[in-house]
């Protein structure tokens, strides 16, 4: 380990990529947040507002529910314990445990508001690449939700399988992230093909677009945060290890 | 070197993993062909086939390339060095380059198709999502392309530099490859919304939904093979310590 570490701290490579530590997490809250003024903006302004009356505003209630919780709540969950790596392993799976609950929520309701919509409209569901890759993504999330409860907050299970288990939840953890980009960015896709004058770019479809081009970046940047071995959790804090010792206090 | 070894042997978690290679790389290689064979008989047999005419069949042209090269071909080209981690690395880095240029070149085709198709009909260029997309993923992949041979081919500057680059290298090049598959799904939705009955889910557009998840199905089988440290290439015969003692010879 403590080789491990010392390799870690020699070397340009890794001291170049430590060094862009601090702009990395100023550039995904940045345009993260950017994200959702964008997506406020079309949401509201564009595409007309929310409202749950069955119609076109409750319709609305889904691209902003979905982008909010699947890509920008997802994106800073899973960025918790990179950003927040020199805090208690406890507090940080609680938080990043909370707010994946608080994503699933709205996720739910973002589709309780699409399917709404289209049987008041007498419209079909579920048909579009849109919608398979969409209902594909929030099952792959929800069953992730609940393996991640089961192995690391009720924790069933032996120490060696939970850390099998953890490889598989980070490896899903990023596939279920891109997915989610990737179905807001052919459903923003479908809607203004649907709304018509597309070609055109009216500023409902460059708003749309830019939109998307922002939730790529977010996409990288957080995929830099979280692939990148240099800003894990220091192994002296690790779960495994505080496990063991917990168990064998 | 030998410690890294000795760890990555002993455990559970990482013999799990290893057992799976076998399985994993007959998966990569299955979906593949099944994506292939699907695209196929998408074009040709429900989208009407191709012919450099300027007209629907020169569009055609468009989606056959695109996947084939951005995804497929480029697909296979980034697993080489996890699938033939045995063979001497130059070979692979030769058979990496070659299948990468062949993809670049077809992308081109590709585009060129989608752009003449276009033009010829009077359609606006560059508007939608998908082309945003498309054309920012085609760039990275051409620039990446340029990149790799000025710092692992020609061998310009220093090793401790090419160290950096690669890591920079293996993370777009997973990026690419996402924003590629994601580009697809995004085509395939436009394509078949502008097609119309797309809600009906007539033949050609269950074809096109089947060959996206199959795409997907491909990319995450592939993302697991190059992301899981155990099917790295043995540090014995590291390029950068090869280059070193060659360099001392």
């Amino acid at each position: 380990m403590l080789e491990r570490l010392q390799l870690r701290q020699s070397g340009t490579s890794t001291n170049l990529t430590e060094r862009l530590w601090p702009f990395l997490v100023v550039a995904s809250q940045t345009f993260g947040l950017l994200a959702f003024i964008l997506l406020t903006i079309w949401v509201t302004k564009f595409l007309g507002g929310m409202l749950w009356d069955g119609g076109a505003k409750e319709f609305n209630v889904h691209p902003y529910c979905m982008v909010i919780s699947m890509i920008l709540l997802n994106g800073e969950a899973i960025s918790f314990f990179r950003i927040f790596r020199h805090s208690s392993k406890n507090t940080v799976k609680l938080a990043h445990a909370s707010i994946q609950l608080v994503a699933f929520t709205l996720a739910t309701v973002g589709l309780s508001a699409v399917f709404q919509f289209h049987d008041n409209k007498g419209y079909p569901n579920a048909y579009s690449m849109h919608s398979w890759c969409g209902l594909l993504t929030v099952s792959l999330f929800g069953l992730q939700y609940v393996f991640g409860l089961v192995f690391f907050v009720l924790r069933f299970f032996h120490e060696n399988l939970r850390q099998d288990y953890l490889k598989l939840h980070q490896f899903f953890g990023k596939i279920i992230f891109a997915m989610a980009i990737a179905t807001s960015l052919i459903g923003i896709d479908e809607e203004l093909t649907f709304a018509g004058k597309y070609g055109q770019l009216p500023p409902v479809a460059s708003l749309g677009n830019v939109l998307g081009l922002v939730l790529i970046i977010f996409g990288i940047i957080v995929a830099y945060i979280i692939t990148h071995t240099e800003f894990e959790r220091p192994p002296s804090d690790d779960e495994f290890k505080a496990i063991s010792e917990t168990e064998n206090d």
